[in-house]
C-alpha cells in the first residue's frame, strides 16, 4: 500500500501555505478593470514533492496553495474586480485534475489533507461569489477531466469550447477506482442538478461528454465555437459584472507577508503563537488581544492594512491551522488559549459590526467565517482553556464554541494576581460566522432549547465568570483551582491515548448537529466515502487502480461488493 | 487484518432473514391489550456463527433478525398494540451492544452489512412510532452500553433504573477504537439534542453516565428507583397508549411463512423470482403482476392476508434483497424486471390509494416504503430493464426510479408478439414512498425543473411508451431493438469490470440528491466514517483495539491524525 513519505522538492523542510503572485509557478493573475483572469499554466517541474511531473495542467497541493492565495487576494486587494475568468494557459487542455502519480505515491494522511484543502479552496470560489460578488466563469478549452472539471463545477458559469474535442469528464471511477471527491459527485447532482441517472452515466465513462449533450444534461452552461469564444467570454464577463452585487470601491488592502518565525517547537506570528509539545501530542495556539482600540473609522482600517488586528489574527490563525494539519500529523489536540484585554477584542467586534456594510469589513468577517470553518473540519481534538488573563470575547469566543470541550477556571489561581477569567458574547456570535452546515456554533449548541440562545443573546457585553458561563451552557466545565490541573491533565492525557481514527470519526459526527448543506455534504457524505476508498486495496493496493494507472497493467480487483 | 469467513452455526449454508416467534432464541414477544413487551434475553450459545458466545445480552445479526421480525409482526399482526416496551430479561444488564468477538472476527463486508441491517431495524422503530402509532419505551435496568444504548436511542422514551449502577454508555471510541455506528453519534446530538461537548465527554468515557446527570444531559428521559420501576412503566405505557395515533382495529394479518424455493442459482417466491448469473456477476429480480383484480374491499384484503399481492411482493422482495446483500457478495448488479398485466398493478395501486385511511393499507404502503429504502441503500448497481411484457406501473415503477440506470425498449422485438412495453405512473409515485432523505424518487429526479414533476403528474394513468417515458425523464435511455442487446450487454459487462468500492461510493453519493435527514445522515456521515474506521489498522489490525479487546494486551496505535 502507498504510504512512504515523499520528499519535498527543492529541499523544503515543510509545506508552506504562504505565497504571493511574485512566486507563483503555476498560475497567472491578470486584472483588467472589473475582470480578473486566472490562468492555469502548471509548471511540469514545479511539483511540491519529488518524483512526479505535473503534466497536462494536473495539480498537486502546491498548485492549489497558489490558487487559494490568488482567490484570497482578489477579495482583499482588488475591490474593483467583479468577475474572475478561470482558464487554461495550455492548448487544448483545460486541466487533467489531481496528478495521479502524486496521489498514487502519497500517504493516506496526505491524500485526505490534500482533498480537504482543495475542497476548501473550491468552496472559497462559491463563498466569494455569494458573499463578495466576485463571480467565476470557467472557460473549458480542451479536456477538463476529474479535478479539472471539479474546478469548473465550483464556478458560476461554464463555457465549453465546441470544437469536437473539448469535453468535461469525471473518469475517476472507471480509471482510478476512486471518487471525484473534490466536490464533483455532490456538485453534479446538487448544484448543477444533473439527473442522477445521467450523472451515473457521465461518471462511468472515461471520455467524458462534449457538445450539445453537455448542455442538455446541464454539465456546462453553453458551448461556443472557438471562433466566437473570446467574444463570448467578454460578453459573459460584462453580463456577470453588471449583475454582481459587489459594491467595493477605493483601495484594497495588500496582504503583505506574515511576520512568522518558525522554531523547533514554536511558531511565532505577530498576534498568534503556537507551542508544540510533541511528547504530549498537543499544540497550544495562543491569541493575543489587540493592544489598543480599533481605528476611528474605515480610513484608519485601510491605513492599517494587513495589520488591522482582526485581519492579521485571521491570517495567522489560518496559517497555523494549515501548518499543523499537514506538517504535524502526530499532534492529537489543538488547545486554544488567549491573553490580553477583553475590552479591546470587544471594541474590534463593535467596529466590525457597526461598519459591516463596508466591503472590506465584510471581507474580514467573511474570512473569519472561513477560518473558523477550517477549524471545524480539522481532524484534531479542539480544546479551549479559559484561564486568568484570557480574552475569549466575541469573535475569539467562537473558538470556545468550536471546541470539542472547553474548560473555564472559577476565580483566580493562588499566587496569580490576574483577574478571574471572563467570557464575553458579542453580536458576532449570533450570525456572522455560520458553520458549513448553515448553523452558528451557538445554534448548534442550543439545539435542545432554542430559548437558551435568546437567554445568551440577552447577556451580550457582560463579562461572564466561569459559573455564569457554565450555567448559560457556554463552556463544558467550570473548575476551581483545586481541580483544574488534574482534570485538564487527565483529559489531555487520556485523549492522546485514544485511537486517532476513532476520534476523527467521532468528532466529525458530533460537531455537525442538524441540517446539511451542499458544502457540509461534501465534507461528510462525499469525503467520508472517499476516505474509505482511499483505504481500500482496490484503489491503493499494489494491484489497485491508482497504483496501476499508466503502467500498462490492469488493476486486479477484489470483486466483493461491500 | 480480520477477513477470514466465519462458519455459520448449526451447519447453515446461508444467513436466513426469515423467522417467526416460535423460532426466536433471543427475544420474547408478549402482548397484553394495547401493550406489547419485547424482552431481550439473548441465548449465549445461539450465535449466528461459530466461535463466540453472546454474553451479557450482546448481539449479532441473528439476534437482530429476530428483533426486526418482531417489530414487523407487531405492525401487521397486532392492530391493538399502541406501545412496545423494550426491556431486558437479564438481571442488572440491559444490553452490552454488538458482540465484540463477533465483530473482531468478521469480514469487512460482514461488519458493513451487519451495521446496515441493524440501522434499518432501529430506523424501523422510529418509522413504526411515527407512521403506525406504535410508540416505543425502553427500560434500562442495568448497563446499556454501545449498541445497547443505541437500541434505546431509537425508541421514544428511555427510563433508567436509579439504583446507583444502571448506566447508559457509548464506550466504543475509548474501548474499541470504532464509532457508535448504529445511529448512536447521530441520535445523541440530533434526536436527543445532547449538547455536543457533553456528547464528546459521554462518548469518551468507558463507564457511561447514570443517575441525575443522565437526565440533565438528556441521555435518558427519566430515572426511577427500582421499587417504583414497574409502576412507572405501567404508567408511561398508559400515557403513551392514550397519546398514540394508532387507529387500528379488527383483525391483523398473520405474516405466514414465505413460499420460497432456493436453488443453486435461483430463488423462487410466489410473485418474485431471482436468477443469479455468477459469471456475469448479476442477479435478475423479476416481479410478476397480480393475476387478477384486487379484492373488492378491506374485508377481502384481510381475507387474503399475507397473500394480498402488494404485501406478498413487498415481503418477497425484501427477503430477496437481504439475501443477495449478505449471501451473494460477488454480485455487482441487481437487474429489475417485471412481467404481467400492468392494468392489474394499477388496480392494486388504486386500491392502496383509495383505502389509504385504513390502518392495514397504511401498513402495506409503509412497508413498501421501507423495502424501497432498503433498495436505495443497497451497495449494488441497480438497473431496471423495461421490456415487452413488463408491468412497471405505479409502485413497481419506483424500481425504475430507484435504479442507477434504466433502459426501455422502443417498440417490440422481432419475433416477439407481446406488445411494446409501457411505463405507467400512479398517485403512489408522488408521495407514498419517500426516500430516507425525505424526497420522493421523482422529486430527486426532477431537481433541475420541479415543473417536470407536474408534467409527469399530469400523465398519471397513461401507458407511456419508451419515447414518451424518455421525453418525460422517467427512464435513462430508450433504445430500439437493433441497439438494445449491444448497449445493455456492454453496460453490464463494463459495470462488472469497475472497482466495487468505487461504485459503492459513487452510487451512495449520486442517489441522494438534496437534503439530508437524521436517517440519511446515519447512512452517510456516520456510516461512511464508520466504514472508513472499519478499514483502519488502529481498529481492525492485529494490534488494533477491536482485535486486542479482552486479550489483556493494550492496542498499539499509529498515532497519525489523518
Amino acid at each position: 500500500m502507498a504510504g512512504d513519505e515523499r520528499v519535498l522538492a527543492g529541499g523544503a523542510s515543510f509545506i508552506d501555505f504562504q505565497t504571493d503572485p511574485s512566486r507563483y509557478r503555476h498560475w497567472k493573475l491578470a486584472v483588467d478593470g472589473e475582470v480578473a483572469t486566472l490562468t492555469m499554466d502548471v509548471d511540469e517541474n514545479g511539483g511540491l514533492f519529488e518524483g512526479y511531473q505535473l503534466k497536462l495542467n494536473s495539480y498537486d497541493l502546491g498548485v492549489d496553495i497558489e490558487l487559494a492565495d490568488a482567490v484570497q487576494r482578489l477579495r482583499f486587494e482588488y475591490p474593483e474586480v467583479k468577475v474572475v475568468i478561470l482558464r487554461s494557459g495550455k492548448n487544448r487542455v483545460f486541466c487533467a485534475g489531481a496528478n495521479i502519480r502524486m496521489l498514487a505515491g502519497a500517504t493516506h494522511a496526505h491524500k485526505v489533507n490534500f482533498c480537504k484543502f482543495t475542497n476548501e479552496t473550491r468552496n472559497g470560489f462559491e463563498d466569494s461569489s455569494e458573499n463578495s460578488g466576485q463571480r467565476f466563469i470557467t472557460v473549458v478549452n480542451g479536456t477538463a477531466a476529474g479535478g479539472g472539471y471539479e474546478l469548473a463545477l465550483a464556478t458560476d458559469h461554464i463555457i465549453l469550447a465546441d470544437d469536437g474535442s473539448a469535453a468535461v469528464a469525471l473518469p475517476e471511477v472507471p480509471l482510478l477506482a476512486v471518487l471525484p471527491g473534490t466536490g464533483g459527485l455532490t456538485r453534479v447532482v446538487d448544484k448543477r442538478k444533473v439527473r442522477r441517472d445521467h450523472a451515473d452515466y457521465f461518471c462511468t465513462i472515461e471520455e467524458g461528454i462534449k457538445g450539445k449533450r453537455a448542455v442538455q444534461w446541464r454539465l456546462v452552461d453553453e458551448i461556443v465555437p472557438n471562433s466566437k469564444l473570446e467574444g463570448r467570454i467578454a460578453e459573459r464577463a460584462r453580463e456577470f459584472a453588471a449583475a454582481s452585487k459587489r459594491n467595493a470601491s477605493g483601495q484594497g488592502i495588500t496582504l503583505t507577508a506574515l511576520s512568522r518565525t518558525m522554531g523547533e517547537n514554536t511558531i511565532r506570528y505577530g498576534s498568534v503563537s503556537v507551542e508544540i509539545d510533541r511528547a504530549a501530542r498537543l499544540a497550544t495556539i495562543s491569541i493575543a488581544a489587540p493592544e489598543g482600540q480599533p481605528p476611528a473609522g474605515i480610513d484608519g482600517m485601510i491605513a492599517q492594512g494587513a495589520s488591522f488586528w482582526p485581519l492579521q489574527v485571521a491570517r495567522e490563525l489560518d496559517d497555523a491551522i494549515l501548518h499543523l494539519r499537514i506538517n504535524e500529523l502526530q499532534i492529537a489536540m489543538l488547545v486554544f488559549k488567549s491573553h490580553g484585554e477583553p475590552a479591546n477584542v470587544v471594541a474590534y467586534d463593535e467596529f466590525l459590526e457597526s461598519n459591516k456594510a463596508h466591503w472590506l469589513v465584510n471581507e474580514v468577517r467573511q474570512y473569519w467565517k472561513r477560518v473558523l470553518k477550517r477549524i471545524d473540519v480539522t481532524s484534531r481534538t479542539l480544546v479551549a482553556l479559559v484561564e486568568p488573563g484570557s480574552c475569549f470575547a466575541g469573535t475569539l469566543a467562537e473558538l470556545v464554541f468550536a471546541a470539542d470541550r472547553s474548560y473555564m477556571l472559577i476565580g483566580s489561581r493562588q499566587g496569580d494576581n490576574r483577574p478571574p477569567p471572563s467570557l464575553q458574547l458579542s453580536a458576532l456570535n449570533f450570525g456572522a460566522y455560520p458553520m458549513s452546515h448553515g448553523l452558528t456554533r451557538l445554534q448548534c449548541r442550543f439545539q435542545a432549547n432554542p430559548s437558551d440562545l435568546e437567554r445568551a443573546r440577552a447577556r451580550i457585553g457582560e463579562a461572564l465568570d466561569a459559573e455564569q458561563a457554565e450555567a448559560l451552557g457556554l463552556v463544558t466545565f467550570a473548575l476551581d483551582d483545586i481541580d483544574w490541573d488534574d482534570e485538564v491533565r487527565v483529559f489531555l492525557e487520556e485523549r492522546a491515548s485514544f485511537s486517532p481514527d476513532g476520534l476523527t470519526g467521532m468528532e466529525a459526527n458530533l460537531r455537525f448537529v442538524g441540517p446539511e448543506t451542499m458544502e457540509s455534504k461534501i465534507f461528510s457524505r462525499l469525503t467520508a466515502w472517499q476516505n474509505w476508498i482511499f483505504q481500500r486495496p482496490n484503489a491503493v493496493g499494489e494491484e489497485g487502480a491508482l497504483r496501476r494507472y499508466g503502467t500498462g497493467e490492469r488493476p486486479q480487483f477484489d470483486t466483493t461488493r461491500v
